[in-house]
């Protein structure tokens, strides 16, 4: 799930949620406007004011269609081996030195998640958003199981720790000055799923 | 590392921070002003303006404060049974409906944590408060792996790891409806506990 999905936006409705991306990442959510949406947006901006009501609808449609996109992206990968495609996915929160845009993006999410605790739009979508990261990962760990790569494990508890603890790094490196911990947790992490997914080598 | 601390606060100093935690909880960060947190305050209000410079200020005090109490109380129980503390500390982030004095106090955390990605003061709080806990969970690693109870570890890296995931979980609880994936996670988190730290039952 990323920033990526924004490259080549295709309408005025991806482009309108690219800018509104883009204004996310860098003003965060606390100082964004619908104006500073609309002066990354490079048709009219009334078509903004005109689809949208207000900034959290923006934000909303523009999470809303991160998860669409990153269901679209899984669902493309459904025949790539398991054990490959969920270590690409817990790859993802352990980029070291991600590019300050991705480090932004991840502070935002972290202001959005917390302002999930008084606003029930913001609740409601992300825990959607987290099950359906969890019923794809699930997807990944049952197909791994039925495979013979995977050890015989439950391929919802797997899912919920696996992103459980993607959160906690997302959540870590917005308040962190150092990094060094990012290799310790991913050799734990390592050795979970070697000792409880994978299937040992033969 | 909880809300407790402030029950029988001794001296001005830490009726004020008490008063800090009270505000912050009932109002949260965005909200808070040094004049909400006079309120909660019974003694003299200016008292409060005389000593500290801004809300920040008592926001980061009542943070040092509690991360002092955190480490005392750790050291007080130096002498308990190692895996038994682990499993404390391993509880406190997986109770299951915390009181909603609690759960608040979780979602400002997560808050704070956002203001950590724009604000040095708050970073290097959290970067400290960060290592002083897993400080304390290698210490108890290390115990145990010295009276035999558990594995050979690497201490650091299973305090890194527990850390990251009780951040994940309190990082989730604030913008989920649900808490069935407390279970699970918990679950994983014990076999993980059981493969990698405790010493196989004899």
């Amino acid at each position: 799930m990323g920033e990526d999905v924004f490259e080549n936006p295709s309408g005025s409705r991806e482009e309108i949620l690219a800018a509104t991306y883009r204004a996310l990442v860098e003003h965060g959510y606390a100082d964004l406007t619908i104006d500073k949406i609309g002066d990354e947006f490079e048709k009219s901006q009334s078509l903004v004011y005109h689809h949208y009501d207000g900034k959290d609808d923006l934000v909303l449609a523009c999470l809303e269609f991160m998860l669409e996109e990153f269901e679209a992206a899984m669902d493309d990968v459904d025949d790539e081996d398991p054990r490959e495609r969920l270590e690409e996915v817990v790859d993802w929160a352990f980029t070291h030195s991600p590019d300050p845009e991705r480090q932004q993006f991840f502070s935002t999410i972290v202001e959005l998640r917390a302002r999930a605790s008084h606003d029930p739009a913001y609740r409601e979508h992300f825990t959607r958003s987290d099950r359906v990261i969890e019923r794809q990962l699930a997807a990944i760990v049952r197909d791994g199981i039925e495979q013979g790569v995977f050890r015989e494990c439950n391929p919802d508890a797997v899912a919920s720790a696996l992103s459980t603890i993607q959160k906690g790094i997302i959540f870590r490196r917005t308040s962190a000055d150092d990094t060094a911990w990012l290799e310790d947790v991913r050799g734990e992490l390592e050795a979970y799923l070697e000792g409880r997914v994978y299937a040992p080598e033969e």
